[in-house]
């Protein structure tokens, strides 16, 4: 991004972008422009809509009930994000909203809320968790919009992953579990998810599972220290990015 | 850690550990165990000083004012953390906040909190911070506590750091700037520091110099997205940790 496009807005949009495009923002973001950042006429800003890259456009109608826009030139063109996939046991309210938003801006293609028996909190928002993912994204630079999905049972949403992909989940560290970097190493193509337990961590049933494999699952340690659910998930999701994704 | 201790209360605390050492526990810990937990006599809990590894006690009288205990058993032998360190710009109270638990959580060693051209927040209450790390310390299972530090302006905390300690700090991805698991390869042995910028980012006159290198500092890049100060925070620890650390 040049340094020029750095401190305009930047929203995502439905529409397509092209140049010469002009279209109405939602009522939303037409709140956010007017009445938040005061914006006038003829002010710049950035649109994105997960497919046509990232768009210069100029604000043409700011009204209390319209906001108007006309799309002008490419500013960063379309790219998507690595086959990395998160799946995360529901905590209370405010944790995992920032798990959502980390696991956006940390570049998940996906976040499936699961429950396992340890699980206390088995309800999720989904509209106000598809919210905390395109707001993420907006701020994040993003070109798309994390896929978020109902909340399943955890062996559920295992089956809905991309065939063959590969699971790591933490477990306390012990002798038979390796690292996740260990475990990463030597396969950059292969898709990749994380499974993040509750804070009471699995059941036991749910452990012996786990350790013998099920579903392509490799139980790994994030080091000799308990990480809380939204620290291990930054972690795991940091080190795949490094080791397997695009950084 | 046995998985019989594992429910056990976690408390640091200021006196010598050894079987048989009796002594009563600070007004707050008190509090805690008499008030929250309503722990009655002959419950165990465990105990660690930052020197003397964790160890086992028993409850010998729990009144309001006065909560006595009996060292037992050793359960842990002491370790440290791996000699990385952190100094970050003060942010928000809350944000501020969360960066020195996960700093804690994640192994470092020490927490600087640092001025910069940008920082809009430049006082911390040490106090808070402090009793930050320790909370943190008591429910991660470290030994030690983070040793927390006075803010001060980012050049005289890098001078503070332990002689030739490598400093690492997010610039902006471009073709200059290398990766920090590039950056970490192939050193294991000298100390770390990550160095984490105020949300408007550093200065021009900052970037410059921290491009030339000053003060041992190697700038690198976490990846195309732009990362909040404490997802980078907590990215940058957990890969130091993955390659040059404990983990």
């Amino acid at each position: 991004m040049q340094e020029q496009y750095k401190n305009m807005p930047r929203l995502f949009v439905a529409d397509d972008l092209a140049a010469g495009a002009s279209f109405a923002l939602n009522d939303g973001q037409a709140h956010y422009l007017c009445h938040v950042l005061r914006a006038k006429p003829g002010q710049s800003l950035r649109l994105f809509n997960g497919r046509d890259g990232e768009w210069c456009a100029v604000l043409r109608e700011v009204t209390k009930k319209k906001v108007l826009v006309a799309v002008t030139e490419m500013t960063v063109p379309q790219m998507g994000v690595p086959n990395i996939h998160v799946l995360a046991a529901v905590v209370k309210k405010d944790a995992f909203e920032t798990m959502v938003q980390k696991a956006c801006e940390l570049g998940a293609a996906s976040f499936r809320p699961v429950i396992t028996d340890h699980t206390v909190v088995r309800r999720v928002n989904t509209q106000r968790m598809a919210a905390i993912a395109q707001e993420a994204a907006e701020q994040c630079e993003r070109l798309t919009v994390m896929d978020t999905h109902d909340v399943a049972p955890w062996r559920a949403a295992l089956a809905a992953l991309p065939e063959g992909t590969r699971v790591f989940t933490g477990v306390a560290r012990s002798e038979s579990v390796q690292s996740l970097t260990a475990a990463l190493a030597g396969d950059i193509e292969t898709p990749v998810a994380v499974l993040i337990g509750p804070e009471g961590g699995f059941s036991d049933a749910e452990k012996a599972e786990i350790l013998q494999g099920i579903g392509h699952i490799t139980p790994v340690a994030l080091g000799p220290r308990i990480l809380r659910a939204d620290t291990a998930l930054i972690a795991a999701l940091s080190l795949v990015q490094a080791y397997a994704g695009d950084w």
